[in-house]
């Protein structure tokens, strides 16, 4: 099951994508499916059920939306933690120069930096070096404290993607990561989030990252070092994994530093990642300053 | 004004205390104060002033708490943001062996790692160098992104204290430090948030921290490297700061890690840091095992 939140000219919903449409479980049952993700992953374990009964039952036209005529948001705007992976890709180390390492390498966004499809990637004013990273992305559906890598899984509501943008000179320059890797707009997410069931494999999926009309990355979630069950234990030794949590599990080789010459993100580009199961998600890029 | 949230038997409650009392706002007109500080700092530009006249209008006593029977909370416990600020006293990164930065060294908690007076810091498992460290903490008052230095003062709504707990081994091991800092428990936080009228000037404070019996910090905010407004400014270059944020400066020197030998917290310690003009946060410590 895939699920969005998305907006027409009068409402937020929470939604289930089916081929090109979208159905609308807010305008179904708005009490029980209240358009916000976190809210109900919280609330409720049996989502996955409770929204196939609710669209087997009622064949409600009204509720149907054409997946085009609809704004797609980000399936969760405000998570507790956006918990990123780095260095999770043996070639993606060596394109960085970086040995790969013995344990997870642990670094965070704020939820500022959240956008979703088709939202516009904007280039900082004190950054010239904006990259992109392709990551699948594992969304927690309950609250997991020191929990095994053989349980773990139970723990996982779904999937999705994240591009992880990265201001390379304030990444390095500062040591810390956290400030390249949180400005506005550096979290692109989405454009669903699909369940466990639909993903059979985590790490078995094609993942690609295409900027302009180039294929920048192009690997497979098998070639992670550290897998999904191992992450979700490792963090949940030292942290309570809530509810609508993300975590960015890595970018495979092929990102703008480990070129030669280095690609930048620049105004006016388009950058699509696609992960094989999820789905693709879309954005453009600007300048901050054109904004203003 | 010094706000806090406290919980009675039943209620939780926002307030205002005033020497060893609490008055409940909530309980004065629950419409106008919710029990939570993000919320009414993110609607409501007039916080004070309207807790002000409320106060003075009415004489509730049923509103008015002793400090001693209530249960103080953390003032904020969901921000958007954590935001550390390393390395920011000279002495101390001298006792790090780092040295002093040339723009600040930004690192990230989450809010599964706030707890608030009184509450106990739990030792985790898989750490045996846990640290204090007693930092002023910036509270957001208004969206600010790319503000100068001369309007950085305009987005601030209070002062609060923060002692940013971090696992030694754990944040060198990793490099990135993140996970050493963000264990649950690790950001005890209060008791109040102290608004900017009772403190003209946040560089002019003494600072200090007690472990025991032993004064283990003792320094004055006018040690700090980077000042509140040229961390604002900075910050919003970047990422958008929201209401409730929560922005912690840095520590003066005196850490655990910076003694010989060094001292790390153990079970049945007790912790006080003191900061003038704002109060004393007072925190047990624990393992954490020895809860399960």
């Amino acid at each position: 099951m895939k699920f969005a939140i998305f907006a027409t000219k009068t409402k937020q919903h929470l939604g289930v994508v089916q081929g090109d449409k979208v159905i609308s479980l807010t305008l179904l049952d708005e009490k029980k499916f209240p358009p916000c993700l976190k809210t109900f992953i919280e609330n409720n374990k049996n989502l996955r059920l409770q929204a196939e009964q609710k669209i087997k039952q009622k064949e409600n036209e009204s509720a149907v939306f054409s997946l085009a005529e609809v704004n797609i948001l980000p399936p969760i705007s405000q998570p507790e933690k956006i918990i990123c992976v780095g260095l999770n890709y043996t070639d993606h180390c060596k394109e960085t120069g970086m040995e790969p390492p013995k344990s997870p390498v642990i670094f965070s966004k704020y939820a500022n930096a959240i956008i979703g499809e088709k939202d516009s990637i904007e280039i900082p004013i004190n950054s010239s070096e904006v990259d992109f990273e392709a990551e699948l992305v594992v969304v927690i559906g309950k609250k997991a404290k020191c929990v095994t890598e053989e349980e773990a899984n139970n723990y996982v509501f779904g999937y999705t993607i994240m591009n992880d943008i990265s201001a390379r000179d304030q990444q390095f320059a500062d040591g810390q990561w956290s400030r390249g890797k949180t400005a506005d707009t550096f979290a692109p997410i989405g454009p669903v989030i699909v369940t466990c069931d639909e993903v059979d494999n985590p790490h078995e999926l094609s993942i690609s990252l295409k900027l302009n009309d180039e294929i920048m990355q192009n690997s497979n979630t098998n070639n992670l070092i550290f897998t999904v069950p191992q992450i979700i234990s490792f963090l949940s030794q030292s942290m309570t994994l809530k509810p609508g949590d993300l975590i960015a599990t890595g970018t495979p080789p092929g990102v703008g530093m480990g070129r030669n010459p280095k690609v930048w993100l620049k105004d006016g580009d388009n950058i699509s990642i696609k992960i094989e199961k999820i789905g693709t998600l879309t954005n453009s890029v600007c300048n901050l300053q054109t904004l203003k």
